[in-house]
């Protein structure tokens, strides 16, 4: 599937054809961040919390960002292009050489999208088996949280897998704490509470992870989490702004079900995207 | 000033353009390695060494390299643009979303020349002044030593100070230990012994770092090291592609000067690079 292509607005037929210049910082240090945001019947979902992560993380990197032309963009993407999948990109301007950020040089707007079928029946959505990743993820507090363009420890946890049947990899950080999964948080269900790994050191603070905290009739706690805590769990389930809310059914030769607490979040994620969609 | 870039051999003005499509996973992802090398002359400086270290970064992050064509990549840049910096990106190929690498997808190489004047004397180099930077280095042993495009913890610490009369930032692990300056390795003396930091946990493995410790006449330890290990020491030095052998004179309130050492070594340097342009 080629990717259909804006860069400050500007379509890029084929994300060919453009500018690097613009991309300069993004290409030599990844010094910038994005998001991955469904479109359903031309309505980015969730949109508003996506912004607010992005926003975050352009407040935690210094980047400069603006709302109202990064809103008008996806605009004009999302009401040609009405399912599919929205990704962001927003790079710290600045061509000279050296990792010196200009000081109030902005930033530019990359915005890619991909046609496909968004699930839009939560309920539905397939268990997954997990990978347990021996690619560690490290410990950096500054990026923590934000979901920058620094991926390495994701594309080599991602490259220890191809069987097709494998949804997923679980990734640790190096003291093998849990945290999250490669493209999704991960929750767990013990005794009836929720679980969820803390995010202070690594991990990226999910869009549908923040739904499911915030925004459904359930309290999760957040901690550090172990690979017994998981093990000792009786449900086990990942997020992601893309599947949803999934249960997790197999890790390694550890087995669960999906399970009471799963199949209830799931319906209370269906009936809130279907607010959030009928508000918009 | 502006960049002259290449991308696979063919020349973009003005890094304007050109595709974005073959960065597509530099710009995601950072997945890629670059090598920044002196050119003097018509000559690459030290590029079998960098190149030894790029082809180490392909093989540890599975990017293939397609050598011969880098080669003339550069031979063709630097006999046309005789006086500057050139900056060798290797990007993984790849244009589908998605962690995951296309196994044998290649790489992209891009190629951007800065002019500018180089330093030819090593002994002239003047002494640095360092800022001890805030921000630490995680440890993630994956991708320590190479010289990969994940480099928001460098932009991080190079945005703490403005001071021109600063040189560098000296950075140490999330456990304290002392690791490197932003751009440069660090060695330092004690009691006619010469050290520099360990790099299996962060780090980049620099050139003129593997220069001092292979190919001049001193033998080097590899260590841990403590801010009370640089305090204490009688001499501090940074290294660097472009800056040589540079001795540190200050970091906060301490101080150091110029020693013998430094002396000895910065000569050494200056008949070692002086035989390896001769054998060109």
């Amino acid at each position: 599937v080629n990717a259909l292509t804006w860069l400050d607005g500007k379509p890029v037929a084929n994300f060919v054809a453009s500018s690097t210049d613009p991309l300069n910082r993004a290409i030599a240090y990844g010094d910038g961040l994005f998001e991955t945001i469904a479109v359903v019947e031309g309505h980015a979902r969730l949109l508003s919390l996506h912004l607010e992560r992005l926003r975050e993380g352009c407040r935690r990197l210094a980047i400069g960002l603006d709302d109202a032309a990064l809103y008008r963009d996806i605009n004009n993407v999302v009401s040609a292009n009405r399912e599919g999948v929205l990704k962001i990109i927003v790079a710290r301007a600045g061509t000279e050489r050296g990792y010196r950020a200009q000081i109030a040089a902005g930033s530019y707007r990359l915005l890619q999208f991909f046609p496909q079928m968004i699930t839009r029946n939560f309920s539905e959505s397939s268990s997954a088996i997990l990978h347990l990743c021996r690619q560690r993820l490290s410990r950096q507090p500054a990026l923590a949280g934000i979901k920058h363009l620094n991926r390495l420890e994701q594309v080599l946890a991602r490259s220890e897998w191809s069987d097709s049947e494998i949804a997923e990899g679980l990734m640790l950080d190096t003291q093998g704490q849990v945290i999250e999964a490669v493209s999704s948080n991960i929750f767990f269900v013990r005794d009836g509470e929720v679980f969820t790994p803390s995010l202070q050191q690594c991990g990226v603070a999910g869009v549908m992870r923040r739904v499911v905290m915030e925004y459904l009739q359930i309290i999760v706690h957040e901690k550090n989490c172990t690979l017994d805590d998981l093990y000792g769990a009786q449900e086990v389930f990942i997020t992601s702004s893309l599947r949803g809310i999934q249960p997790v059914v197999q890790l390694g030769c550890v087995h669960w079900s999906r399970g009471d607490v799963v199949i209830t979040l799931q319906q209370q994620l269906q009936n809130f995207i279907f607010q959030s969609f009928a508000l918009k």
